[in-house]
């Protein structure tokens, strides 16, 4: 056990928000009141910004009713932000802010930047000589993050792109005509970790299942290859179902839809995203196929109704972790899950140097693509459906999710206001 | 109670799918099994296409499990088509394939235009003198049938999209910036019920909950009251949630985005549906604003995992009335369902003529909408919420919904094939 350090803790959250980045911050509060050394439990605001203008609020305070409800939230509910630390007047302001309120412990939640910070946080404080431990713990719908086996946020995006592709399915079958092309955009930017993952509706031993066709961003858009995939596909089904990742790319690494109204590589107009954008080739070089182009955006990330309960329980745990690492003396490392050798899945946290997660990027391996461009291996849906078992149950009022807001009780400043630029 | 009659049951499904139209199947085939003078129940695949070309089904060839399954299984599980009988010959084989498979008893879900069919079904069988009963059972989520006080599907369709939007807020809250607008498209054609229903999303006594501004098809659409809405709206807000209905249309009742790529009647390109169109008029309008769109399209309709028990039970009661109805010696009706008077909501079911069904048209009443143009009133609360109360509970396997599919035990033909134009 290492050497007891008394001080308060300090969590916050950035980057995009998940379905159960509110989980982990549920496992980081719980876990901390059960440590006596830790004497307050603040929440920094809308990430780094928050703390460098000391934005605090005393989640102590908060019912344990709304710390519970944390659990299936979406969203952040200290909210986020994307600002990056630039200055070292920044960085030194931030280390000046822990001094004032004793702040030992500093969780930060979020994606490759966010780790970055918390890096670069850990450092300084460790050259000013402030006492304190920094942990990050992972979350991003993306899946990118290196060093972890997988990141909280991706198993329920994934269960809920699924059960999408699902529903669309039951559709797209009743509408009982042939020639009928859904294209479903999906989240993802340069990784294809969701796109890849909409091809778990397949059920084992039916290839005739949807997703049919799958565009990931791993893979160069080819347009004549995209035709005859097309092609193919309606001559042995009635209707062909498509998930594109938003952030598909042609032969030239550019992306094939940026919705900013100018032409692709192909002369073809861009009329919006990666959906719209495949439908509009569709609707120039068939005729007489219907297509139909679905973009949920965001409201994927936010789909608390199809949380994975497996995910809801790891993001916590990955809080709970953080805090329990902090208290063993750890410093400057992420949070990482990791599985089991065994048959059955079981998932355990570890331990990276921050250093190491940040500058990474995890790619969708090569090999769990197949042959065709367009499907995934069974490696692949041998890593990715244990993250979507398991349902999460919502509590309603008035027939709709009673998701909690925080009451907020803020903490006094201590300094000086300073200036954000 | 009317006299016997012995024979066969036909039901089949009819236009765009929604989460609870198999519910109504359900109740259909539940109810015929336990009436003696009914000997075969048979579904037909694709609506009337398929009755034109005998393609039927032995619906108590399925197992139970599977007629309970329909439940929760979204979409048309018989198929649906949108052919319209255009020809006597065609009303006549139908007829004939009645008489063929002594069909007494049709039950057609479905909304106006099916309901129209379904008079002139009944109709000619009358003046052909095959005696039958024919009941409509209404479905659609557009809300939009005359005669009865809400539809089938519609409770479904609007707890998903209010859900979506309690999901989106906390997204958009999490974001952290001001100057930030979130843009919902949501499904209804010409009619904004389901716009309206994304209303619910905001808690009574708290006029800062979004959606912060609904754009309804009922009002024509006006650029500068846009452009003025959303400034108010970021004066107060840190950010703004619109929803707005695919319908959509201008001053001269032209909708203001077809997704053709033309102009619209201020000059403004276009860039999709109504969402990607109002997107694009704030990007034109306003400078430092973040504007994202987002399209979840059929996906709405499809929604069970946020579809309404209570309109899932509804359904199913509508699918039964129609069979007790037929039995009871009615026809050439539709089933409607109407509210009690008393203070808690009941729901029960009455019987309209085909006729005066066919040929309506049900508005949202112009005095539910605010003066403002883009809320609504206490009535239309009122009115909506109950239809949105209750979850569904739906069976998963390996972290998926498990819909069912149905075995489909073909019917042999008896007649000549039948050439569909």
């Amino acid at each position: 056990m290492a050497e007891e350090l008394t001080g308060n803790v300090l969590v916050a959250q950035s980057g995009g928000p998940t379905a159960v980045i509110n989980a982990s911050l549920a496992g980081v509060i719980e876990e901390s009141l059960n440590h006596g050394c830790i004497e307050e439990i603040y929440g920094g605001l809308n990430g780094v910004l928050g703390i460098l203008q000391e934005r605090f609020i005393d989640l102590a305070e908060e019912p344990q009713q709304a710390i519970r409800g944390l659990r299936f939230t979406p969203a952040s509910a200290l909210g986020t932000c994307r600002f990056k630390l630039r200055k070292d007047a920044d960085l030194h302001r931030v280390v000046e802010v822990f001094k004032a309120h004793n702040i030992r412990y500093f969780f930060y939640i979020g994606g490759n930047d966010s780790q970055d910070t918390a890096d670069r946080i850990s450092k300084l404080a460790a050259a000013e000589g402030w006492e304190m431990r920094v942990i990050g713990i992972p979350k991003t719908v993306d899946n990118d993050l290196t060093v972890t086996d997988h990141t909280p946020g991706y198993g329920s995006v994934i269960k809920h792109v699924a059960t999408t592709v699902r529903e669309l399915a039951c559709d797209a079958e009743a509408m009982g005509q042939h020639d009928l092309v859904y294209i479903l955009e999906v989240m993802g930017r340069s990784a294809g970790w969701i796109a890849a993952g909409a091809s778990l509706a397949k059920r084992r031993d039916h290839p005739e299942d949807p997703p049919h066709l799958v565009y990931l961003p791993e893979v160069p858009f080819d347009l004549n290859k995209f035709l005859d995939d097309i092609t193919e596909v309606l001559k042995q089904q009635k209707y062909c179902l498509i998930v594109v990742g938003e952030g598909l790319v042609d032969g030239n690494g550019n992306y094939v839809a940026t919705a900013d109204g100018s032409s692709d590589s192909f002369g073809h107009s861009q009329l919006g995203g990666a959906g719209d954008y495949l439908k509009s080739l569709i609707d120039q070089h068939f005729s007489g196929v219907k297509t139909r182009s679905f973009r949920p955006g965001h409201s994927q990330r936010a789909a608390a109704a199809n949380a994975s309960l497996t995910d809801v329980n790891e993001a916590y745990l990955a809080g709970q972790a953080a805090v329990r690492a902090a208290l063993n003396g750890e410093t400057d490392k992420m949070v990482t899950l990791f599985r089991g050798d065994g048959d059955a899945y079981t998932c355990e946290t570890s331990l990276a140097d921050l250093s190491e997660v940040a500058n990474g990027v995890k790619h969708l391996p090569a090999n769990w693509i197949n042959e065709d461009g367009t499907s995934l291996s069974y490696q692949f849906v041998k890593y990715a459906s244990p993250l979507i078992q398991g349902e999460v149950d919502i509590p309603h009022e008035h027939g709709l999710p009673q998701f909690v807001k925080l009451g907020k009780v803020s903490v006094a400043p201590l300094l000086q206001p300073y200036e954000v630029s």
